[in-house]
């Protein structure tokens, strides 16, 4: 079985999550003859709507860029795989729900955590299918035990974050939201992968 | 015509399903000052649709894996097979509605016999395609008799233990649901085709 | 530019539009304690919605599998094919709306109008789509001029035949009705395109 | 990383935002008995909706076409340019609610202000995304210097069409309105690149 099946359903469900998160936003309930002045206050008093849109999709966004790189190298999937991968997605899928929970009760305990865990287990089950196939012979050769390690750190940095901001959500929610939006930035830096990556790639003709 | 094009609207249709499994789960209708007490115990309340969102995609990926491990095989496509193709996709875009009713009616026979009859005949449309595909020269030349036979007597057990359950659904409604969880982790076994894949497959890297 | 992307999209556009016909069929609103008969009765109310996804599925499936023969052919895009081929997945998109109308207003002259009223649009653009393609070049060389023909006649009686239902619609209701129920079905038999193909077809290994 | 996989995303997304479109129109709320001329005026009166429905797809198309474009000559991704393509689909993926909020208040200057706003974010992402590609050696060689410049300003002067309709939004409304129905069609005419791949390609067999 090759993996290129496995990646069309996973690009299929990340778009269609990340997709989704737009039907938590619903228009103001006002009569259509209401003022302009109206609309963008009700528009206003929705922020955390529109905050929980912008930071799941870039959380999704994490997490696909996440996907994408581990199938630069797997090149195979046997079963125990595929079912490892169904349930990274299924914590994909569950990604809209968590957050219209979040958009709805911002600053509710129950809601922060029920967020946090969700994103550990997403991230604990992408963690575990790097290192189911790298065990299995399920990488391509370019998958130095360099390349394997960097890959896998980065993902349990993210997940150490997570973990702290869930904890401190016990102390305080406001605490905790602002590490949720800081956690995804730190993705942002190139990781140890790009720069092997780069190293081994042709100056391009615009460079 | 070759059959990429059909896998491609057979994993949009899987992605989708699967994906809008998650709009039947509702955030609790709750004031946004509500307490975080008062919000989980609304989450847990609510426990029968989360357990069959898992549930349900736990089973699409069942069948996903099904209808990918065919596909490994077949070939071509003609306008038949497009076509019991297409009432297998049905099926498939059908489950949301199940998962939602039985979500919603836990314990009602009703709900649970349409989630039975609804998998049944996903399972059937799936083993027609399969006896179609093997009868009219769409397979490669790596789908030898045994693997055929090995491929359909999978599917047909999956059915077998659907129809018992819905069966024991007039007797026991909890039965019958019990035998609903067990029955997907019966797939988590490899099978004979695996077995097959593995022999053909070159020791990896990493292994 | 060449055509993969455009049936990437087409393909994501089909397969959501068949999916989203699911969320058009609400549970029941009854008490989660309703007995099995009560939700038994409910389904049966709801008929209409059952058939009206189910016709709806198929007719999607029908014009998938009739952009999919003509992308068979189709090499090349240019940027007015590309528009017609975005006019035409409007006019797939708009198809669960339509769905959605004949499933509450299944009697209703107006609802069935504008069903076929779109599937004629649907159909004209995609024969549109085709004569363009053929005049523009954009079709390989095994597309010689018999073929051209006969795919472009296949869409041309199922618009026939559309329009023919629209305008008995107006004079019978169930009657339009039942003939929306018999035009897919003549989409079963096989084309003369596909007779074209099974000729050139090598016997398959199982046939 | 080659491109490939970033291009079946932003199809899934592309192709979910259109066919999301379609779930703001919302079946007319009469009894199932309603008259077929009760039926048609509902209909009628929702006029906004289905022109901003057809709208908005047509803008997404355009917006699918000009990455499309772009992807014809990106053949690599790196780090920040994956990052630059998830904020141009975070914006892609916002227009089905600024399609919403401009199809239940038509002439509110907010809903129309914000609906442009969001557009000129998207334009100038993917023009982001080109100048980044070109500068970073992500694209083909066939990328010459003169395709680079046409495909930007093509970009730039859709921009600068938004940004004048949207100051003309605080005079009036409406005239806006017609800018935004008037702007996509300028992309109905062939770019310079068109002229530029099309020198290039080789008559086709049935031009």
């Amino acid at each position: 079985m090759d993996s290129r099946r496995v990646e069309a359903l996973a690009d299929g469900i990340f778009a269609i999550a990340m997709t989704l998160l737009v039907l938590e936003l619903h228009v103001p309930m006002l009569a259509a003859t209401a003022s302009s002045g109206a609309v963008a206050s009700a528009l206003v008093h929705d922020w955390a709507k529109f905050a929980t849109y912008g930071g799941s999709f870039f959380i999704l966004g994490v997490l696909w860029i996440g996907h994408h790189n581990q199938f630069h190298y797997i090149r195979r999937a046997d079963r125990p795989f595929l079912w490892i991968n169904i349930f990274y997605l299924l914590c994909v899928g569950f990604v809209p729900y968590c957050t219209a929970l979040l958009g709805t009760f911002m600053w509710n305990r129950t809601a922060v955590v029920v967020y946090g865990v969700v994103l550990i287990m997403t991230g604990l089950t992408l963690h575990w299918e790097w290192v189911y196939a790298a065990g299995h012979g399920l990488l391509g050769e370019e998958a130095t035990p360099p390349v394997v390690r960097a890959a896998g750190h980065r993902v349990l940095y993210g997940l150490a974050a997570y973990a702290v901001a869930v904890a401190i959500a016990f102390v305080s929610t406001p605490a905790c939201l602002a590490l949720y939006v800081l956690i995804p930035l730190l993705y942002l830096r190139p990781s140890a992968i790009d720069q092997h990556l780069r190293r081994g790639r042709p100056p391009g003709p615009n460079a």
